[in-house]
This record gives C-alpha cells, structure tokens and sequence, in this order.
C-alpha cells in the first residue's frame, strides 16, 4: 500500500503522453495529487501547482510517484539527484517502470538511511494464496475485453466514480501497473507467479457488505493467445456477479499479433459467461463499453446504438458518454 | 536440461509411494535410472541395483535425482551427508522439492567448489519470452482434463510410447516438477511468471518436422478455479492439433474444492475446443483417457464403452489398455 497524498514527478517527459501515469492519476484520485514536480525541459503539464519538494512535503505530500515513461522504461540518471534528495526530504517513492527503484543500489542505500520505502509496483509485494474457490459476500464485476488495451481500466475507473457519485459502495481493484499507482494498492497480476494468480484476486477482493461492488480491472483477453491465462485467472478468481464486454472498434487485429483479428462481441460474451459461471453460475453480462476515442460523435453514437439494437444491452462508452446505463444495470441486480 | 543418466535416491522413504518420481522415471525413462540408492530403514524399492555414489559413477550416472518426498517438501538433513559427498564425487543434484537445494548454504558451496549444478526444477531456469502466437510447424497434441490429477502426464507418456513403438516422431514435453525430473528437461508452469506462462509453452515446442508430434502434458482444469489460468495457457500456447480429454471417473468434487463438482466430459469437449480454435482453428478431440485406477476391469470396459457411445470417439484407460486408439486416431491426422 503506496501512502497519499503524491507529488507527482514529470521529469523531463518529452510529450504529454510520456506522462500517462500522472494523467491517471490526476484523472481518476485528484484528491491524492497535491501537485506536480518538472524538471527543465519537461514538455508535460498536469495543470497542477508546480511545487519544490520542500513545499510539496509541507502541503503533505508523502510518496513522489514517477508519473513518466521514457523509452525502454529505465530509470534515468537526470532523474537521480531529485530521487535522491526527495528520499533525504522524507517522501517514499513509486514507480511503475520496468527498471527497479530496488535495483539501484544508490536509491536502495538513501532509503535504508532515511527509513523510507521503494514501492514498485511491477513486483508483488505480498505472498499470494492460492485460490480456495470459497463463495464470498458482496458483489463484484468484472471488465472483460475482446482484446489488451481496449479501455478496461478506464470502463472500471468509470464504473466507480458514478456508482461513487450515487452514494454505492464501491472500490476499483487495480491488476495493473497504471491502476495500482492510481489508487496506491492493487495486484500486478502479470507479473504474479502463475500458481498464484487466481489466489491473488481473491486476495484484492474478500467478503464485503452485501451491497459493495468490488470493481476489479480486467487484463488481456481470453482471445488474446499472449495473456489469457492471465484473463482466465480474473474471471475465476473475481467471481463476478456481472461482466462488462470492453471493445475498441477500429483496430485491425488483436494488439501484437499481426495474423489474428478481433473476436465479435457475441464470442466474448458467450466464452467469458460461461467460463465465469464455473465460479458463479448466477453470472451475467450487463453490457457494453466501446471505446469510440477513434470515432466522431456522430460515428460512436450511431455504432453504440448498433450494438444495443444487435445485442439487447445497454451500450456506451463510459469515458467520453458517462457510464450511467451500465450503473443502472448494476443497481438492478 | 539436466544431465542423464540419473542415480535415483530413495533416502529414506517411509513407503512406496513417497517415492512417487523415483518411479515414474523408472516406469518412463528407464534407460535413464543406472541404479538405486537407499538408506538404512529406506522402504521404496525401484527393483534398480542398489549401488554406491563410486558405483553410480563408475556405472556412468551423471546426476543424483531424488527420487523421494517427505512430508513438507524439505530437504532432510539425514539426505545431507549423502547429498554433499555425491557432489564431491561428481554428480550434479536434481530435486523438485518445495524447499530448494540452492537455499542449502553448504549444497550450494560446495557445488560451487566442486563446479557441480544443483537443479530445482520448482524454479524456471529460462527467461522465456512473451508469446506471439506464430503459427508453428510439426504437430502438437495436449492432454486437458476434467480436473487436476487425474492422469494428464501418464496419458501424454503412453501417447509418447505407443508413437515411438510405431516408429513415430514424438517427444513428451513436460509442464510439471515430476514430468521434468522423468525426462531431464521442460517448464515447471505453475512457477512461471503470468505473463510469460503462453510463451514458456511456445518455448518448449518450437517448428519441427511436419511429422512431428510434441506431445504437451496438460496442467489443472478450465473448470478448476485455482489452476484454470495456466490451463488457458497451455491451450493457447500449445497450439495444439489435437486435444485428449482426461478424466477420473470416481471423484467426488474438484480436487481441493469441495463446493465445485466435476465438468462433464461434453462441457470439457466443448470449451477447450472453443478456446484452443482462437490458436488453431483446425484443432480437434481425438478422444478419451479415462483413469479407471478405482474401477475392477468389468467397470471400467463397461464405462469405456459408454464413453465412446455417448461421445463418438475413441475412449481408453492408455496406462491399463494402452494407448493404441488414440494414436490411431492421432496418426489420422
């Protein structure tokens, strides 16, 4: 569990979207962004309060997350001097990259002296149990998707802050990098060791009150050859009550792998209800959240309209037309 | 790759069956077991050649297998003395034991001085890669289950024999700790990281002649919750040509889940076939490899018959009738 509120550290970021995380962050927890750190020549902005460690620790700033990319995911060395001396000022960091804050060895040593924690999130932190099967209380759903990247996360990030907004209990589950650094606490499920994976779901999502909705990000897709095992794990370990298919229409086949094309919506349908109902035979598909990020308004109102004619639930895209159709359809059961 | 031939070390095994992999390499890989080596009070019997760590030598044994499990999984410090004058005398070690050989400081110095290796096979000794679903050359065949345990590696064993009695292309390609240690090489799957768990499979079955079949051990269930994902896995990494469906007909529930009851053999059909059609379109059931373990012979012909009435295709126990009609049906293809 990362500590809140964040600094958020945009480095030298070339572009806005070298800042993905930070965006994220800002998007979805504004609440745990206190403001944000640049160094000279950074081309992001968070349209936060530029802040020095000093006044980002004095506003109350507990962890500086490394909000940026660069190319091939390592730590760069321009960043190690404000890495450094943030530790010194008394923040823990967190980072999402593939190369390790553990790896370090100056870092490891600067927050041994200082008794401050590295939080990478690439790695679990706990020892996962394995999966028990057992029925748990509360309500979860699930984001399935008919391919990687389709907008799962932000479908769920949606999902929470209406249901939010209505007075429901509810929690987004992250299984991501991005997500856990989001909301400070989650699985990254892809880098779970695979006996544990399903347990590792579980684990992020236990007995709550009747009326909670454990929210829980989906990953991959059960026709993604490359991770669904991964997918499969969530569908059994989450026990969802009720599933939302993710689609992002304009691609041309399934991400990284040039000879194999998206399945219909009615394939992910049929093969997630009946896989998840080995965990929960009452499981249902309450609908669909399309990603028409590609599409003019007009192009994504009329497909949207499509998909509930063809299909029979309700469709949206949660991100740009709100996800209330797909609340409702959660409020009903 | 561990290196052949094998010393099997029964230390002191309280019974038979706790020398379950001592076994299964004298009952597959024979040529592979040079003799036995058995501690005062040992109880498992391989009807190998007892002989000394000098004699295995001489003998031309190159690693020291153990062959035994003890309660917990651990190293017992009774084997220790036998373990660290096998490396002085040249042997390398190989264990699947849940307590690994490289924690054992004194194993580990002096393997290191003697330039022996010591062989985990619970732990992945390749980095494997994501992955990309190529299309590959040659045949695979992959056994799926009803549930865990219910005699996915024996099936692939006696498919690899009966191939190999007719003058057939195949390699058994194992996925599990004992499967590994009985061939001297393969991926311990449930130890993979998720998302490389697709690729390790890949790995391990790469292009071959087109007259060539891998036959890949299955592991876990689609219908089992905790293990389900390295199921999908295998399924989508394996790429297989031909599915063979196992199943135990005695069971009560799903091994280790008591609330879940066992799929029926339909359903199995049905959804691995659905999903391994993602990888390769062309795949097909070739039948049936049913454990009839608790059954009287009259039983299980009977339940046999029944199969093949019910479902159309070829159904056998290969280890107590042998392998011979699904081969038929696999050279088929």
């Amino acid at each position: 569990m990362i500590e809140t509120p964040y600094l958020l550290f945009l480095g030298d970021a070339p572009d806005q979207l070298a800042a993905k995380v930070a965006q994220g962050i800002k998007d979805w927890r504004p609440e745990f962004a206190v403001g944000q750190f640049r160094m000279e020549g950074c081309k992001a902005d968070m349209g936060l309060t530029d802040m020095s460690l000093q006044q980002a620790r004095a506003a109350g700033a507990k962890t500086l997350v490394i909000g940026v990319a660069n190319r091939g995911g390592v730590i760069s060395p321009a960043w190690k001097k404000v890495l450094v001396t943030a530790l010194e000022e008394g923040f823990d960091l967190a980072s999402g990259l593939h190369n390790l804050l553990k790896d370090e060895p100056d870092l490891v040593a600067v927050a041994e002296a200082c008794g401050r924690a590295l939080h990478d999130v690439r790695v679990p932190e706990v020892d996962y149990p394995i999966a028990n099967g057992v029925k748990r209380t509360g309500k979860r759903v699930l984001a399935v998707g008919t391919d990687c990247s389709v907008g799962k996360m932000y479908t769920a990030l949606c999902l929470e802050k209406e249901m939010r907004a209505r007075g429901m209990k509810a929690d987004f589950r992250a299984t991501g990098q991005t997500g856990i650094l989001i909301t400070g606490d989650g699985v990254p499920l892809d880098a779970v060791i695979a006996d544990f994976m399903a347990g590792s779901i579980e684990y992020i999502t236990p007995d709550n009150d009747p009326d909670h909705w454990d929210i829980i990000e989906g990953q991959g897709s059960l026709f993604h050859v490359s991770y669904s095992g991964v997918t499969m794990a969530l569908i059994h370990g989450g026990q969802p009550d009720a599933l939302v298919v993710c689609h992002e229409p304009t691609r041309a086949h399934m991400r990284g792998l040039p000879g194999y094309s998206l399945p219909s919506l009615e394939a992910v349908r049929d093969m997630a209800l009946s896989l998840a109902r080995v965990a929960n035979p009452d499981v249902q598909v309450v609908g669909y959240a399309i990603n028409t990020q590609h599409m003019s308004e007009a192009e994504a109102l009329d497909y949207l309209a499509g998909v509930e004619a063809d299909l029979g639930l309700p469709a949206t895209d949660p991100f740009r037309f709100g996800a209330g159709k797909l609340v409702d359809a959660l409020a009903a059961i």
